[in-house]
């Protein structure tokens, strides 16, 4: 599943393959993404900030599409907002962690789907730097049935 | 100046080379960047969002740069939070645009900085897609002076 998903982005989403994003680990619960400093590196030897968010989003976008894809839902995905907080510098190699949401709240999202075609779901991510949260990660994604 | 910028962006940052970012104005008071849909396309064909939030960093990013530099002020620049919101789907080549903050806003960060050694301003950008705007960028830098 992780070598089928990391095709997947790299193929669909070239700004991944890029960036050099290893999928580590794609379950409906979990998603764990890698990534080396190197392609992702800024001026000052650190992670940039933006290639920080560009792998944020892809964890939390895979997670909830693995999700869509287990509960056999198929919908179009967008991101529509999210905010990014840098906490400490990331000067090496680092992941990106999306873990499934509370149930409620994905109940809800799957229920709007169903209902009215399309549903919201805030999703929260994390970037980990030695083991350590380095920069958080909240978005809003959209989800649009398809037939 | 354009050019010059251009390629310490694509040297340091090794993502904007990736992302085909090209430096079209870059003044102290506006920075326009622009790059084509193919390198940050996401499997819908739109703009992967990950990029827009990316480039939106770069363009204000620059912009603080190009300020504190004309200003003459040495200092380091990171970026602490950012938070992005996108609008309308984004279909093809794009640009992304920063422009000066308020007078006021930009010198108490410059007093910041010379008193304290360090300053925080508050950045806007936005994504344009056909002339129209399509994405908007708010993101918080903070300046470190160097001697």
């Amino acid at each position: 599943m992780e070598l089928e998903i990391e095709q997947y982005l790299h193929r669909h989403i070239p700004l991944s393959a890029a960036m050099g994003v290893h999928v580590r680990v794609a379950t409906p619960e979990r998603v764990e993404l890698a990534a080396p400093l190197a392609p992702n590196v800024n001026h000052h030897e650190t992670l940039f900030g933006g290639s920080g968010a560009a792998i944020a989003t892809l964890s939390a976008w895979t997670l909830v599409n693995l999700k869509l894809r287990h509960a056999k839902v198929r919908a179009r995905l967008v991101i529509q907002r999210n905010a990014m907080s840098y906490d400490e510098p990331i000067e090496g190699d680092f992941t990106a962690l999306c873990e499934q949401p509370e149930e409620s709240l994905w109940q809800r999202f799957l229920t709007m789907i169903e209902r009215r075609g399309r549903g919201r779901i805030t999703m929260t991510a994390r970037l980990f730097y030695r083991s350590r949260p380095a920069a958080s990660f909240e978005g809003d994604f959209v989800a649009l049935r398809e037939q």
